[in-house]
C-alpha cells in the first residue's frame, strides 16, 4: 500500500493508446502532426490563445519559462519551499544563467502580496543589488494547497502593479483544478500568468509535460532554449500524443479528482493530525516516529516530512480500499 | 518511400514490449530497478566497467558528457561538420558554460592527427587563448563514414599524448558497429573513450538514449548535471526499459544491420554519384536539381545536401523494395 | 564632515608615489616584474606560501575565488548580510555559473558552527538538491565585527570536518587584523582558509585588490578565469605598485588603525545606541529619523540603515576632529 | 628600443594630471562628478548622442557590449582573426552565456558583406542552428589595417538589412581616426554602429576604457551586468578622470598620430616586405628567423608573427629615433 509518490504510478491506458496510434513514421522533432495541434487543443481547454510546448520533466518547464521572462541578473520570488528552490538542484540558475531566487515566507507554501513586499521592499533599486523580475507560485502548492480564484486574482494584481512576469508551477495543477471546481483558466491563467507548467506525468503520462505560454510570441525564444538544453526529442509525436490524451475526455480531471477523492479519504482519518488542509492529492499528518513505525509494520509506504509528521501522496490510480485502510489506521493511532 | 530521417521512424515492438512490462509502480526518478540494472547490463556489453545515465535526446547526452569532461574555460576540438557544433542549437555552450568548439576540418567529418594538430598546434599556451581540454569525435560520423579501429587506435594515442579527453557522439554508433563487424568496445570504448552518447532513438528507441561512462566515477557528477538540466524524468523506468530491450537479444545490431543492408543497395546504385563511402545508414549521392526532382516525382523523400547532391538515410524498418527501387531509380537517371 | 563610505576616501600618498615609480616600460598584463614580486611579497607578510591575483574590484575577487572553489552546481553557505548575497548584483552567480548562495543567520553578520548546520543539516544528499561545497565569511563582517583566533578555528574545524571549502572576503581585513591586534595569518589564513579577498581600495589604495591563494596551485586556473573575466589588465604593474606600497612598511595596517580610532571615538559618543559593537572602522547607531536630521543639519554625511539607525564608515584619511564633533553631537541629543 | 606591445608604454602626463586633480573625495563608484560628465563629454566628441561606461580592460568593454545585443543563444559573426575570438580567453562566451563565434575570413582582418554572408547564408533558419545576432569589427584590425567610411557604409547596410546588431572593437580606435583624417564619427559611429569599445590604455591611459553605447537606453541593462561582472570599481573617479584626460585637448588623436607616424617610418624601411598596408600603428614585415636575429642582437624587441614575420608595434610614446634606425634596420637587411 503506496503513499510514497505520485511519481510511482504507471501510465494510464488512453496515453498508452494514443502513444500506440502514434506510432507511425511522420516528421521528426515537433514537425509532426500531432505536435503541431497542441496549441490548439490547450487553447481550447483554457479558452485562451495559448501556445505550447512539451518537455521530458516539470524542472525543464519551469526553468524553460524563466528563462524567457527573466534575465541572467535578475531575480525570482518564489516560497522558500517551492519546487524550484527546493527540488531542482539549481536548474533554475542553470537555465536562466545565474538569476537569484528570492525566498517568501508563510503558510501553506503560498505567497501573498505581503509576503512579496517583504522581500522586494527592501531592495533598493540600484547596481548593486539583483532586482526581482518575475513571481513563481506553486498551483496546488508543495503543502498540498491550493490558491482560490480570488486569491489568485489579488496575487496577479500585485505583481502586474510591480511590473514582475508571473510564473505558475502546476506540477499537480490537475488536482488544483479539480478541488476547486473551476474552469482550468480560473485556476492560473486567467489571471494574468505569462507561463503555467502543466504537469501531465504525476497524473497518469509517462514523459510529457505541457508548458504553456499565454503570449504565444514567446513560445519562439522558449523553442530555441528548449532546443538548447537538449530538450528537443527527434520523436516528439509520443510526446503530443501523451499530452493530447490527457486533455481528450478530460482524462487530466477525472484522473486527479481520483486522487484527490483518495487524498480526502486520508485526510478524514487523519482529522486533528492534519498539518494543513488537504485540498489536492497530498496530506500531511503529525506522526511521531513510534506512530509511523507502527504503520509501516502494516504495510503502509510514505516519506517522513520532518522528524513528526509524514507525507502521503495519492495517485490517479490510487485503490480506495487502501486509503480507507490508512484512514482508519491512523485513526486508531 | 521515406528516406528523410531514421528520427521519423516507429519504435520497434522489443521496446514496446519492454516498456509495457515495466508498467507498474516502482520507485521514482532513477530509483527503479531496471535504471539500477543499467551499469551491468552496458559493462557485459562492452566487457569494460561502465556507468549508463539515461538522457532523453543525443544532445543532451553529448552536452553532459561534455560538461564532465571540460571547465567552462576550456575548448572541445571537432569537426567543423559535427553535430555538437552544426546542429545542437548552442547546446555545448550551454551545457559547458561557455566552452569553445575548436574546429577541425578533413574528408569524411573525420579527425586525424594532423586535423587536430592543425587546430591546437597554433594555441599558444598563456590565459590569453582558450586551451584544448577535450577532443569530440562522432562515429559514425555526420557523412556516413565510419573510423576503423586501427584510426581509432591513432588518434587515441594522440589524444591521450596531449593530454585531452575524449568524447564519442554514437548517434548512429549501432550503425558502425554494424558496418566494422567488430565488437562494440572496439568500435570505440577500447579506445580510451571517457564518454560515449550511445544512440537508440534513430535505431529503433523512443525517447532514451544511453550516456556512457568509461571511468564510472564520473558519473555521479553527471547525475547532478542531469538532474540541474532537467533530464531526470520522474518515470525513469520506461526509459531504462528501452534501452535494456535494445541489447538484450541485440536488437541493437540487428536494427542497424538492417538499415545499412538498405543503405548499401542504394549506394551501390548510386555508383560513381556517391560523395562519401558509404559506411552506415546514410547514403550521399551527386544529383543535380533536376534530377531530385525527378526522384521526388516518383515519390522518393529525401533532403537537399548543399546545392549538387542529396542525402539519404535508411532506418531500422526500412523497406528493402524502396530501397531497390530508389536504387534503380538513381541508376536510371 | 563626511562618514558616508570609505570608498570616497582619496589615494594615500604612498600609493601614488609607488605608482609614479612604475611608470616605465615593462612587460605587459602581469608579466611585469613587479607583478611577478607579489607573491613573495604576501608570503613573507603571512609567513605562508600564497600567490596572489591582483583584481579592479572585491566583488572580482570574491567571485573568482568563489568560481574556483565551487562547481556551478554546487552551493555555498554565507551570512544573509553578507555583502556576496546583497551588494554584488548577482556576481558569484555569474562568476560561478550558477551556483547557489545559502544564507545563514546570525547576530553582527557572523556565521557559526551552529548557524551553518541550521542551512545545511536539512540538506539531504540526493541529486534534487543543491549540495553545499564552500563557506563564505566576511572578516570584519558586515556589521563591523571582526572575528577572534579563536572563533575562526572553531569555525575552520567545522568546515573542514563538513568537507567544505572557506573562502573569507576581507575587504575591511586591515580594520579587523588592527582591531586584534594578532597576526595577519592568525585573523584569517591559519584557520585553514583557502581564498582570501585582501581588501587595498577602502583602506588608502585606488584600484587594486589582492586575491590570495594559500593553495598556490589553485591560482593557475584562476588566472585563466581573471583573463575571461575581463579582469586582466595590460599596465598590470600600475595595480601591483598600489599593493606592494600599501604592504611595505604596514601602511594598510597604520591606515587601518586610524579608521578604526576614529571609529571607536564615535562609538564612544554613541554609547549606549550603538547597534553592534564597534571593532572596525564602522560604527551603527540607533538614531530616529528626527535625530539624524539633526546630525545632518549640523554637517554631518552618513546613510540611514534601516528606519531607526545610521551607519557611520570613517576612512584610512579620517579626521579625528570631526570624529570628536560627531562623537559629541552624538552624546548630546 | 622596444616594439613589443603599445601596452607596455607608460602613462600620458596629463592623464596623470587629471588622475591627481580627481584625488579628492566623492561619491564611490560612478556618482563622483567627472563619471557622470561622461556621457556629455562623449557625445560632443561624436557629435551623436551616447551612454559611456568605463571599463578596466578592452575584453570587458568588448563583452559587456556583446552581452547586451545577443542573446545566449544566439551568434556573433567576427574575422577568425578577431582579438574576440583569438585573444579574449574565451571572455565573450562567458559574459554571453555562450554565444557562439561565427569565423569569416578574408584578408587585412577585415570583414566584407560577401565573407559575413559566406558565414551566414547556409544557417537554415531553424531552432537546431545558432543564428547570427550581430556582427563585430575591429578598427583597426588586428593586422593593422583600417575600415575607410565607404566601407563601414557599406558594412552597415547589409548588417542592417540582416537584422543584426553592430559591434565595433575600437581597442585601436584612435589609431583608425588619425589615419583616416575623418570625424570620430565616420571612422565608426556613423555607421550604424551600436556599441565601440574605444580604446585609451593603449594609447596613454592606465586601467580605463570607455564603452560607448549610441542607443543611450541600452547602457542601463549594460551597467547592471557591468556590476555583475566585478568591472565597477568604487573609486571610478580615477577611471572617469583619464578618459576625460584623453579626449580634452584632443590627446587622444596627438598620440596616436604620433604612434602611427613611427609606424609609417618603419613601414617605409620595410618596402616590400610588408606583409599588409601599414595603416595605424602595427606593423608587420616578413622576416626569416635570421633576419629577425639579426635585428634582436642590434637590439630591437619585438614579436614573431608566425614563422616567417615579424610585428612591430609603436606606442604613443614612441622614438622617432628608434624608429627609424629599426627602419634603416631593416632595409640593410
Amino acid at each position: 500500500m503506496q503513499f510514497l509518490s505520485d511519481n510511482a504510478a504507471p501510465v494510464h491506458p488512453a496515453v498508452w493508446e494514443a502513444m500506440r496510434r502514434a506510432d507511425a513514421t511522420d516528421a521528426p522533432y515537433d514537425g509532426d502532426a500531432l505536435s503541431r495541434s497542441l496549441d490548439r487543443a490547450f487553447s481550447d481547454l483554457f479558452g485562451m490563445d495559448c501556445a505550447v510546448v512539451w518537455t521530458s520533466t516539470g524542472t525543464a518547464a519551469n526553468c524553460l519559462a524563466l528563462a524567457t521572462l527573466v534575465p541572467p541578473y535578475g531575480g525570482i520570488v518564489c516560497h522558500d519551499d517551492a519546487h524550484i528552490e527546493q527540488d531542482e538542484a539549481g536548474a533554475p540558475e542553470f537555465y536562466t544563467h545565474g538569476a537569484k531566487l528570492m525566498l517568501a515566507h508563510g503558510p501553506h507554501a503560498k505567497l501573498t502580496p505581503e509576503s512579496i513586499a517583504a522581500v522586494i521592499d527592501p531592495i533598493r533599486d540600484d547596481v548593486h543589488r539583483v532586482q526581482p523580475h518575475a513571481v513563481a507560485i506553486t498551483q496546488a502548492t508543495e503543502q498540498g494547497c491550493v490558491y482560490a480564484p480570488g486569491e489568485l486574482a489579488v496575487l496577479a494584481d500585485y505583481v502586474r502593479g510591480k511590473g514582475l512576469a508571473f510564473h505558475m508551477d502546476g506540477a499537480r495543477f490537475a488536482n488544483a483544478v479539480a478541488h476547486l471546481g473551476c474552469t482550468p483558466a480560473e485556476a492560473g491563467p486567467a489571471h494574468d500568468i505569462d507561463t503555467l507548467s502543466f504537469g501531465m506525468i504525476k497524473n497518469g503520462g509517462m514523459g510529457a509535460e505541457a508548458l504553456v505560454f499565454f503570449d504565444p510570441a514567446r513560445a519562439a525564444e522558449a523553442k530555441r532554449r528548449h532546443k538548447r538544453a537538449g530538450q528537443l526529442q527527434s520523436k516528439g509525436r509520443y510526446l503530443a500524443a501523451q499530452l493530447l490524451a490527457m486533455i481528450e475526455g478530460d482524462v487530466w480531471l477525472a484522473n486527479a479528482r481520483h486522487a484527490n477523492a483518495a487524498a480526502a479519504t486520508i485526510a478524514e482519518g487523519a482529522g486533528a493530525r492534519l498539518l494543513y488542509p488537504c485540498q489536492a492529492n497530498e496530506v500531511f499528518v503529525r506522526l511521531s516516529p513510534a506512530e509511523r513505525e507502527a504503520l509501516r509494520e502494516q504495510g503502509f509506504g510514505f516519506y517522513d516530512w520532518g522528524a513528526d509528521a509524514a507525507r502521503f501522496v495519492t495517485a490517479w490510480n490510487a485503490d480506495a480500499g487502501h486509503a480507507a485502510r490508512l484512514a482508519a489506521a491512523i485513526a486508531a493511532l
